[in-house]
């Protein structure tokens, strides 16, 4: 019984997945969504990348947190289009979740939607909202054993980024080992090495230009 | 009907967990419920507790992740009796499963039996495994914010190890703010800074003593 009721909440989940996916197309807006850890310093990149960003795109995000607005008042601090989903506890985001809070955008005013899923390398993995992109955020802080031990975030994700890459020398990371792992887990998974401490930003912009990349071919695909 | 379902499971949970206690009990061993993010150091705490506490104790490990027996091999290579339980995806350890592996143990020769579970910050706080009592190990490197961010696993945690201390100095973490958060969450919570990387531990040992006396104090109590 327990299974089925698991199967159902995956049925209403790819229901609403596939909706929100209608909606990104019918707008053209390309979608991201930002797995990782907590602390791994996703609300630091999506920061850096949204300054980057903003000369080239219209970007809008939705900040995915268990409890409080700090991250949504960060992004809002940049003049970004921000919507908080609190989850009261809840580990990870659903497509039910961002059908809700799509309304509260002018879809058709966005290039991008950057979607920051709660700080958890296990349960967002299994959840599709419907996004065209997976991007996981790992700080080399963490450990080079994590892409072996935590693969089903790793084995979706079309981009992931080894961040935190300024205290390299502070840690005991292998990371061409690191890099051989997450490609045996997902060998079309692009790395990407970054930084986004005050005062010393690397990387972040090659990333961001990636995603703009994938912006102008959804728009080209869509034409 | 999903709530209902929710329940079961909880309440299968809370009946495992009274089991397991009631057998930890008869026994007389304590038990600790090890939680943290993904990388936060658990396991390379738990090495460098086991090394210390060996001398004054017999303890044995559990060992819960989504893969591999990484962990497991870690902890054995120190002599230490260690049983590791793959979820195979799932996000936390349950009381049953910990039921399940405990035959595997002698526990009239166990002194304290330490339970690291499955890196997230999230889910495990929510299963109630039988356990003492239970540690959140936070690396500094993941921001002060965590705790009011994530406070499930803060408000339940008798011991808080502040870990990766070595490297305080390239983060830019409030520590004095981080502790007063995490007490204003749970101002029972006793708070240890740690750090145990190769040529530098510190911390450790004071944590361990803290064990060491709980598991006195059972001893006495069990009389």
């Amino acid at each position: 019984m327990n299974i089925e009721v698991e199967q159902d909440v995956m049925e209403v989940n790819r229901a609403y997945a596939a909706d929100n996916r209608l909606l990104f197309r019918k707008y053209g807006l390309l979608t991201v969504n930002i797995m990782g850890s907590p602390g791994a310093g996703k609300t630091a990149l999506l920061e850096h990348m949204l300054k980057y960003m903003q000369q080239h795109l219209k970007v809008a995000v939705i900040e995915g947190d268990l409890a409080t607005a700090k991250d949504a008042r960060r992004i809002a601090a940049l003049g970004v289009n921000v919507i908080q989903i609190n989850t009261d506890g809840g580990c990870h985001l659903d497509a039910k979740m961002i059908a809700r809070v799509l309304p509260g955008f002018y879809l058709e005013d966005i290039d991008l939607l950057l979607i920051e899923n709660v700080g958890n390398l296990v349960c967002p993995a299994a959840f599709d909202l419907g996004e065209d992109m997976r991007m996981v955020v790992m700080s080399i802080t963490e450990g080079g054993d994590k892409p072996s031990k935590y693969p089903s975030a790793f084995m979706t994700a079309d981009v992931v980024a080894l961040n935190k890459m300024d205290i390299l020398e502070h840690t005991d990371i292998d990371l061409e080992q690191t890099c051989a792992d997450i490609l045996q887990i997902n060998p079309e998974a692009l790395i990407f090495e970054t930084c986004c401490r005050k005062g010393e930003v690397r990387g972040v912009d090659i990333l961001a230009d990636q995603l703009i990349a994938r912006v102008k071919e959804k728009r080209k695909a869509a034409r």
